[in-house]
Formats: structure tokens, sequence, C-alpha cells
């Protein structure tokens, strides 16, 4: 099958490359490197080295015996978007291209205003272009389970049926985000779902738990395959900057009373989801919601898991919790349904500690890339607009 | 109390400015001509002649006895606001600086971004603004009835409670527009009641009906003092359109089948139910929804309405059903509550015939400009994203 990748220079992207073309599916690819800009404005860099696509497009030729088509520009600029579906005419694309921090969004009112638009425009322009150029093409929207927050009943996927004054109805269920970055995903998820219902677009909207890992085995021995790990406070999301705390040093440090709960999956396990996505359309006009992730943990819980594989690698890890720099709930109900990418025949790889361990192995070499930016991982953007350093609980 | 209309050079915003002013309220506005320009771009003018925003404001101080502080520019540009809010330090802020037509939004990709990105950054940059400023200043928000969409239960007043899997939860209507425009606003009240979640901002977000009428008493006999009245395909609504239609022989086209319901409410309705969402403000922290309109009407049965009426001014009137440019319902279950804004002490006109008697009154009089802009009157924008002339059915 022909795939688009948006955001394929990011660290999803660029394994979804791998994986798909490992697959047997053609590839193609767009990016402006904003993740490599974003990343260094806030004073940091990927923990393990990235090739520059130069030369990630090299040792992809290589390894997968095929050209990845790529196209740098900006999503939001319609006429580039339009020009790469006519030079490519996927019959899927796999939307990454946005961006992905909630922090970073939180900034000040210029970064706020840039996600929002960045995201919900490159959204709407790629729905003009798939309605001029390729009307059957299947858009896997990656959105977030943070677009739902975290109400005090069952999360359903996407819809739930309700009785209301007596009279049932299916409908959406409703969202309510807790950043700038989190509505972008919430507004998408509006957008891509009139498409469906107004143009007869077919969409499936992954609202996926936060993904942790640094490698899956398409990947190989090549260096130049390698993608991203993030560990900076915007950036890096929560296994990971855990991961990277643990290997120079710093304390674990879960926001609060620690026991925000969340679903998680590993990046390996990402890939399989995305492609069962891709492999199985849903019919013209139909706007479909899966939630994406494999287990849910408490924050806390987390961390004494990392904690403990880390121990295995003689690192000695303290656990101490840190202001939270969030306005959220750091105790609540959580039970989101997870059944439809099962149904599909996810097998979810459930080894959290070999996942770990594959983590640490990785990041000991690269120690000395993580210390030299340690500062970059004391968090100082607080949800209530100021910018001051967080302090230990 | 000091009150800032942004969008204060448009149909509402004009007339609401006078009304604040009569009952005491010292009033500020923002705008930068936009609408004048999107009417004419259209091709059409307003039916009613309005004076320069110069002329405005000078009538504006012989009658009010007041000057209104007017600040021109963009509402997406924060420096801009921001001095504005520091200027006028406003108590409340009734926000009406959007673009408000669907067919626009629908236009192509330059106007459905363009939309997006006015109204929803317009709408962020203001939270921000409000934020560092005024922190305790209420915003009053204009949404629409048409974020709801037409669901198949009764429509509540922005929140419902529901019992899901055995568990109860009071939690925000699922909204389901059905244009870009009606996007934006879905997309502002997400992030208007982030905002004041988090920040501990409040707003009202209006859930408006439709709006019809010429004219309000605080216009007195200047014609300095007149909104403008609009009746292209973009930016006339049904039943200003309908009159503009009889007053120049054209036949009255309800859409389709004709029977999808709206709610509506006069132009002196509107300014009084604003005037009390501005006048009872919400608790810090809070934000409240309305839906604000006077009846539900049937399309079809309007347009019977107004060929009644046009009939008392010698004007021989044709309903004439036209294609359907939107993709929409056209023959719904339709029972949206409108009780909040009756407690507060709203009293309905509830005479739409002495009000359309008044509109004919008005548009008589300028017949002539109306006729000169007839083709601005027939509809060629599709949802489906092609353009061409709809036909008579």
């Amino acid at each position: 099958m022909r795939v688009l990748i948006t955001g394929v220079d990011g660290y999803l992207g660029w394994s979804l490359s791998l994986y798909l073309a490992a697959r047997g599916h053609e590839v193609a690819g767009i990016d402006d490197y904003s993740r490599r800009a974003w990343v260094g404005e806030m004073g940091s860099q990927s923990a393990i080295p990235i090739a520059s696509m130069a030369d990630r497009l090299l040792a992809y030729r290589q390894h997968q015996g095929q050209n990845l088509r790529f196209y740098r520009g900006d999503l939001t600029d319609y006429n580039f978007v339009l020009n790469a579906y006519k030079s490519f005419r996927p019959e899927a694309v796999v939307f990454l291209g946005e961006m992905p921090s909630a922090p970073y969004s939180m900034l000040d009112v210029q970064h706020a205003v840039y996600t929002q638009t960045n995201n919900v425009m490159g959204t709407l322009v790629t729905l003009y272009a798939m309605r001029e150029v390729v009307p059957d093409c299947h858009l896997v929207k990656l959105g977030t389970m943070g677009e739902y927050g975290t109400p005090d009943i069952d999360i359903p996927e996407g819809y739930f049926d309700i009785e209301f004054r007596g009279r049932p109805a299916h409908m959406m269920f409703p969202r309510k985000a807790g950043s700038w970055y989190h509505q972008s995903k919430v507004h998408d998820t509006h957008n891509v779902e009139m498409a469906c219902r107004l143009w007869g677009l077919r969409s499936t909207d992954v609202m996926q738990g936060v993904v942790y890992g640094t490698y899956i085995d398409e990947m190989g021995e090549d260096e130049r395959l390698r993608t991203r790990f993030d560990f900076d406070q915007c950036f890096g999301t929560a296994i990971n900057r855990f991961c990277a705390q643990a290997v120079i040093g710093l304390p674990l440090t879960p926001y609060g009373k620690g026991h925000q709960k969340r679903g998680f999956l590993p990046l390996r396990d990402s890939m399989q989801c995305l492609g069962l996505c891709v492999e199985n359309p849903p019919e013209p006009g139909e706007y479909r919601v899966f939630n994406q992730f494999e287990d849910v943990y408490d924050i806390t819980e987390l961390a004494e898991r990392v904690k403990t594989v880390a121990s295995d690698f003689q690192l000695d890890v303290r656990i101490q919790p840190m202001q939270n720099p969030r306005l959220e709930a750091e105790s609540h109900y959580y039970n989101p349904d997870h059944q439809k990418l099962l149904d599909l025949g996810f097998e979810p790889t459930r080894d959290m500690d070999a996942e770990l361990r594959r983590v640490f192995q990785d990041l000991l070499l690269h120690r000395e890339r993580i210390e030299a930016r340690k500062e970059a991982q004391f968090p100082d953007i607080r949800w209530d607009g100021s910018r001051r350093k967080l302090d230990y609980l």
C-alpha cells in the first residue's frame, strides 16, 4: 500500500517508516524538521544520536531496498501539501505531523497560538488535499488519550450510547482536555469527524496513550536507522524521562501526589497498532476512534518499576516527588476501553521490564549526551503561565 | 461597567454599543472593518447605508454624551490586544469579533483556514490578554446554537447529567457542527472552558440562535447610528434574506425540503440578552452556557410568515424551494432548552410580525441598494466544495 507519513522525521514517524517498509508498504514522508528545532529551543537534544535526513534516506534505501519518497515542507502550506498528494497519491496517510508537547503549548501566548495553528490548520489543509486528490485515501490521525481528560466514568472509544430525558442517543463522548496542545487534538477530532460526515472521507482517529522505548527490530544494527529519544521537560514523556533521570543520577520525579493514571504502550506496540490501522481501513465516510494503549499505570507505580529495572544496571535511583507544574487531578478514577485494536489482532508485548532494559542499554551508551543537557530536564513551565523552576516536595 | 465589544463595527456589535451606552455603561470597541471587506468580497453591501466609523463615533458622542473608545486592529495580534486591555481595563468583554458565516468558511481551503485561524486564535489571544491584565473580567463569548447540530435528543444549555455503565456524570453536551465556521465556535467553546477551569477566568458562552431585524430603539432617528443589514448568500441570515428577496420580487428560497428547524430572535432581544449577560456575571472560574433564542421555527413556516407580512406592503411574494447547498438534516427532531436567560429576567418581545414590518419599512427605502446587488443573493457555495449556482426545485 502507498502510505504517506507526515512528521516522518519524528520519534514515531521515523520508526513507522521502517516498520511499514518491512511489511512491504511503499512509504513517503513529509517533514520540515520542526521537532529538531523545538527540542533545540528547549536547550536539549535527542539522547540517542540521529542521522540527518539525507543519511536516513541513504540508509533506508540500503536496508529496505526501496526509496522513501521525502517531501520537505510545511503541512499548513496547501500548495505544498497538494503537490505531495498529487505526486505520491497515497492510499493511507498516517498523520504524525503535529507539535506534540503539552508544556511547550503552555509556555506563553505565542506557543499556544503556534501549537493550535500548526496542528489544527495542518490537519484541515490535509483534509482538503485528500478530498481534492485521493478522496478514498484513509487518514490515520494521531490523537491522544488526553483528549478525554479524566472523567469520573468509563471512557469509551470515541462514542457512547446514552439516554437523556427518555430518548436514546449514540453520541461522541465529550472531550475535556488539559492543555492547548491537547485541545488542538480535540479540535482536530471535531474537524476530521465533520470531513468524514460531509465529504465521505474515511479516518481512524487514534487516541494514543503515552509511548516509551528506544527500539524496534526493524532498526537493525545500523545507527543511521535509530529514532530520536527526548528527555527534556517538553518533549520527553513520562517513562522516557524517568529512564534518562535514572541514567544520570537524578531522582525520578512524579508530579504532585503522583497518582495520575495514564495508558502506556511501548514503541514497538505503537507501530503494531498503527500498522493494523493502515491495513484495516474503515468504510468510505466512516470516522472511527481507537483507544491505543496497553495498560493503565499510576505514575508512582511506574517510577517504582523504572527504579527496579535500573537497579539491574547498578543504578541507584531515588524517587522524589516534585511540585506539579500542571493543573490536573492527581488522584482520580480512570477506566478507558481499549478493545477495538485487540479485535483487529493487536498482540501487546506486555513485557515492560524487557522494554525498559533495552532503554537502559541504549541510554547508558549515551550518558554524556543526557548529562550535557541536564538543565533541560528541570521543569519550569507552569500551567498558571509563570516560568519558575519547580521545587522537590 | 466598562464593557469592551470586539467586532464593534458589525451587525450586533454596533447595536450593542448603543444599547449598553443607553444603560449607562462605558463602552470601548475593537474592529478592523473585516465585515465590510468580507461583504464586499461577496459582491454585496449592507442594504441599510452605514456610516464610516469616524462618523459613527461622532454621532455616538452627540447622542450618548460619552465617547466610544475605539481601537482599530486585528484581534489575533497579541500586542495590539494587550495594549487595548491595558488602556481600557474592561470589566466585561462581549466577544463578537469573529467571521460569522458558514458558507464563507466553506468556500475553499483558504477561507476554511482563515475562518478557523481568525476566530479561534482571536479568542485564544483574548484569553491570554484577560489573564494578564484583567483576570476578573467577564468574557461574554458569542457562540452559536449551530455548535450542537441537530441531535435526536433534547439540547440542554451546554451541560447535561447522564449515567454511563452505572456511574453518573455531569458532562459537556457533545457538539456536532456542520461547517468550518460552526466548528470554529466549537473549538472556542473548548478553549474558553479550559481557560476558566485552569486559570479561574469567568465566561458566559452564548449559544445564539439566528438574529433578524433592522432596528433597536437606541438608534433613534440619526441615520449615522444605524447598523448594517446583509442579504448576500454568506452574511445574510435566513429571515433577513427572505425579507430582502421579498422587497425586490425574488421568490423566498427555503433550502431542500425546508423543514430545518432553528431558534430565532429579533435584534432587540439579542441586545437584551447580551445586556443581561454583562450585568449578571458568573463567579470567578465559572464557565456557563446560555442558549439564546426566543422560539423555534421551521424554515418554511418562516417563509410563510414573511410572505404574509410582505402582503401588507403590497409585495406579491412567492415561495420557491431551492437546492440545498448545505449538507444537513432537512427534517429532524429539535428541542433545545432556553431557560437560563428567562431566569435572569429576559422578556422576549414575541411579536415577530411587528419586527418584520419594521424590516420592510426600512428595506423599502433602500430597494435600489438590494436590487443593485441582486446577484449576490443567488447562492453558489456548496458544502461539497464546488461552486455552481443552485437551481430552484
